[in-house]
């Protein structure tokens, strides 16, 4: 086998603790949200359990990424337009131009993520970010549902 | 911050809840399985925690989408050709033309979903539905797991 | 509806449960966790619950595909350099020509993956394997956090 496993650790199961979040996204473009998220496992007393974030939209999407170089996001943005371009030939255009390549790109994005909590902290890795990416041109208010169980 | 936090909900754990939900594709596209995961938390008797949907399958997905406009699915299909063309240079052709486009529409898209689910209600936002997207030319038989913890 | 459902299972819940596991990857391409994952259950001594694994980095994804032929695997790496080429019109190009290639990868394939347990079983399909997918052309030692709740 190619790993290497740790010792195992047990945790009796807590109380299941849930939130709201709502975000403001200032249009196209990442938020990031590991404030957010970091304060709601300090706030909800949770010592160990699995953090899960859930976006109740679907034009925008929930990511884990680099949050180190700000040129990484111009990137990102730029590789997801070419993957599904503003002027592709789409049939659902009632909702604007912007809004069928949103959803594509929500399709290919996730709408939910889940971060090990233990401790008390977020166990996400040393470069990693918790973001909403908001995939439509104007900004609105967005809403997670934000859970520990 | 960017986010607002609303006040923290705390319930005890209730037992793990699990079953199996098979679902007959018509062929490639969507089918709408939200009203049998609504079923499950109704029949679970859970009242709050997190539902998981899991595909034991390796050329369909499981999708939160736009339950509004059809033509979004029209699009999402097109836009997945577009990205996984059955015609790309695959070498990967011993069971059809169309399995190893499936694979990779397969490896874009989620093999689960997670959704909060909240006094015995799934937490999904106002334009979401649960779907399972056959990739495949041909429908067949697509088994889930489904649970709640 | 479309789907048949089962009847339900219940479980009393148990501890949680987590470890560590470093996995070194040879290179771009696929590392089959599968083992270490079944072995961490086993190890666990949970009955039933539900496996995440969380890769700790973002240049590197878990994905669960097909565990049969290895000319799947291959297809995959092609699908993903059209996707994201190392020659797109990337900003960020100070850690190396390959590292920005390696973060769409990684933006478009899981960066956790969920798993049913039951009965001390994982419930993958009978053609799907838990895969570490290296993007980055150099191999290194990658954490994943691993969870039963």
């Amino acid at each position: 086998m190619s790993g290497r496993l740790s010792a195992i650790r047990n945790v009796a199961p807590r109380l299941l603790t849930s939130a709201e979040l709502v975000v403001e996204t200032p249009g196209e473009g990442f938020t990031d949200i590991t404030p957010e998220a970091a304060r709601f496992v300090e706030q909800s007393g949770a010592g160990d359990g699995m953090l899960l974030l859930y976006l109740r939209h679907t034009s925008a999407s929930l990511v884990i990424q680099e949050n180190a170089d700000p040129d990484v996001q111009t990137d990102l943005v730029t590789a997801l337009h070419r993957l599904a371009p503003a002027d592709g030939p789409w049939v659902h255009t009632a909702e604007g131009p912007d809004d069928m390549p949103s959803h594509v790109r929500a399709m290919l994005l996730p709408t939910s993520v889940a971060v090990p909590v233990e401790d008390a902290e977020l166990r996400l890795g040393r470069w990693q970010g918790i973001y909403l990416f908001e995939h439509r041109q104007r900004g609105s208010a967005r809403t997670c549902s934000v859970h520990i169980a």
